[in-house]
């Protein structure tokens, strides 16, 4: 934020010609439809799931019910699915959970994990945290395009492999990770004998974006968060297969099959469940829109500014994803400058903003500081439109241009 | 809920004369003033507290209003608040995160905790998860009137005591306990050197309902669930005092200054500032109102009810509480049978549900099983009436009068 106080910067900002949230990756807004579902589970119908009585039976009743349609989203069974407070609190469950779970298990020692190094702040903090505890960690490359090898997860698995943590989707370039096959590859380790070897992916990102099914993926654990896809923020979920032994880490009651004790967040996971349903149901329709206005987005910019790099497989991506480095311009520079015509996109994961490091998830592309720090975000919601598209490539030439002939980076260039 | 299934059971009790919901100590309503305050976080002002764009600044405005006024409730400075997923999670955190710290700190070696007998679930369930790890527990006895006696505390102190866990006001049955005269000891041990001691008190049944105020009760760290005053479910906070060395649980992002990484729940964090400076606003008149309602139930039981005990000490313990044992009648028939008129009460905290355990609260009073079963907690709200206190009497009566009639208990006093 530089130079501006909190206040200052407001002020500045308030009158603008056009708002447009171009940052639906950070977070969406609640859907009417959400709202208007949850609203009955604050007021009248607002008892603990846990009561055995008659409030406490209509929001058990209303929880089960979102809980059937979260696990509709991903094709799992109702009772695989544990509500937790986010997408972080699922990922650090997912891993810690089943980590702990092994060391009391069969395993005596402290196992091997292994994970992308393009991770979402949660993994890669919860597997820094592992590492410490004496917990081995390897990180495989994405290289260019942002991906995982398959071979190179094959050629990092061990007889003590615990954990393999990829994520479906990248939350900075939306690169596809190739879950479905390491999750095949986990089935093949198993049936050899490495009973102990579990797969997790972060699907945080991509559910409600992409079609998703634990089955086909083959993956033991998948973390979601409602309010990536038009619920509230506050609550989340993670899949757990059948069968598979995960220590719950907040402990006290009895909620959520002893995996995550604490009063149900009734009104949050109502709402995450009529949002999951209509995520499903307009998922093509939401994903052609929002590929149809960033692809036209990303030739616009392309046709009219120069220098600049697309980040991430051009195909292997999520739709509503555009992540472009601008040369000779800083991001967090851009980013105000945007913000100050009301265009909101955003540098890195917000999970991470505040920090002035490049971001290392294009650092792992292979790009130079430069260019890493020189990158933005754009990601488009269901409830974008072309004039949304417009206006912000108007805005966008002009504060580039405008960084760019006040850049010191411009020095070379101009030269 | 024995032979009933939960459709058959909802459609017994869908029809009833008046519906009172004595249960506040499980779960209360949100305010309409709450909801109205809340709703613009759903939908316009929907930004990610993190990110640096206008939506962000808006929704991160919002949190830093919520977090003063959460610390006026208890007289905390703002950056001594830590937002949460509830008071388990306020619990566990401050608990495992201070054991945790305390680990990396001088000592090298796990060290003592002292709690009460009485704890909510979630603390007795992480201090067992402790000690499973081979810390030392200390559960002090609370006597008949469930209260713990500071002398206790003394004695068990040990140069290796980490973490005094003792809550504020207990769950079941209300009793407040010693806290400041605790804290005051706490203090003094500290000052004579023992300077890893720290005092921990779950306040969730105590906010809203007494003063609250952490200098003087002088605990370093202190649990606040929103959804027991008047806010939705999905929210608490964790008092930590400046200074204290905590290890956050849930790890990732910056969020809430290292101390609980995730996105945080906005709307739910924006309902709760509102809740907490209502409920300071009209902390006396919500508990002068709960207290007559309460005074006047039970002298009209004690009147028209025989064999009955009340638990729990008569003036040390929260106005809105009272725990009664019904002799020859069993908790879970009395709780159903007034469920069926219309009159929602708990047999022990929602958060043991389900459990056919005797309460343990009640046993550590010196109850044998037959009155630890057969006590039910009625817990009044700021919107009961003297109606519904005449309506819960009736029914009550003769609810007792019947199961004392089928009860094979009976035997022994008819004969």
């Amino acid at each position: 934020m530089g130079q501006f106080s909190p206040w200052q910067y407001k002020n500045q900002v308030m009158n603008v010609e056009r708002r447009v949230y171009l940052d639906h990756s950070a977070t969406t807004p609640a859907d009417s439809r959400v709202v208007e579902a949850m609203l009955p589970y604050l007021t009248e119908k607002f008892g603990n799931a846990s009561s055995v009585h008659f409030f406490g039976q209509e929001a058990r009743a209303a929880v089960d019910r979102a809980r059937r349609e979260v696990a509709s989203l991903i094709g799992a069974r109702p009772n695989e699915i544990v509500f937790v407070s986010g997408g972080t609190e699922a990922n650090n469950l997912a891993i810690r959970g089943l980590c702990d779970a092994s060391l009391t298990q069969k395993l005596d020692h402290r196992g091997h994990i292994i994970t992308s190094s393009i991770e979402h702040p949660s993994v890669r903090g919860i597997t820094e945290l592992l590492e410490q505890q004496g917990w081995e960690v390897t990180r495989l490359p994405v290289y260019e395009n942002g991906i995982v090898l398959v071979e190179d997860v094959s050629a990092a698995l061990r007889p003590e492999t615990v954990l393999i943590s990829v994520m479906f989707a990248n939350n900075e370039i939306g690169t596809l990770q190739p879950i479905a096959e390491i999750g095949a590859l986990v089935r093949k380790e198993r049936a050899r004998g490495n009973r102990h070897l579990h797969f997790h992916t972060d699907a945080v990102q991509a559910a409600g974006r992409v079609p998703l099914d634990v089955e086909a993926l083959g993956c033991d654990l998948l973390s979601l968060s409602a309010h990536k896809l038009y619920a509230p923020k506050g609550v989340g979920a993670l899949y757990v297969r059948r069968g598979v032994r995960l220590l719950g880490q907040n402990v006290g009651g009895h909620q959520e099959r002893e995996r995550r004790a604490g009063t149900e967040g009734v009104p949050g996971i109502v709402a995450f469940g009529i949002a999951a349903r209509l995520a499903r149901a307009e998922l093509i329709e939401r994903s052609d829109h929002t590929q149809r206005l960033r692809d036209r987005f990303e030739s616009l910019v392309a046709e009219r500014i120069r220098d600049i790099v697309f980040n991430g497989d051009r195909e292997l991506r999520l739709s509503h994803i555009a992540n472009i480095s601008f040369r000779f311009v800083e991001g967090e520079g851009l980013l105000i400058s945007l913000d100050l015509k009301g265009v909101a996109v955003s540098t890195g994961s917000a999970c991470s903003s505040g920090t002035l490091e490049p971001s290392p998830v294009i650092r792992a592309l292979g790009r130079n500081d430069e260019l890493a720090r020189g990158s933005i975000r754009f990601s488009f919601g269901k409830d974008n439109s072309d004039e949304d598209v417009d206006y912000v490539l108007n805005v966008l030439e002009g504060c580039v241009e405008n960084l760019i002939r006040l850049s010191p980076l411009n020095r070379v260039r101009s030269a």
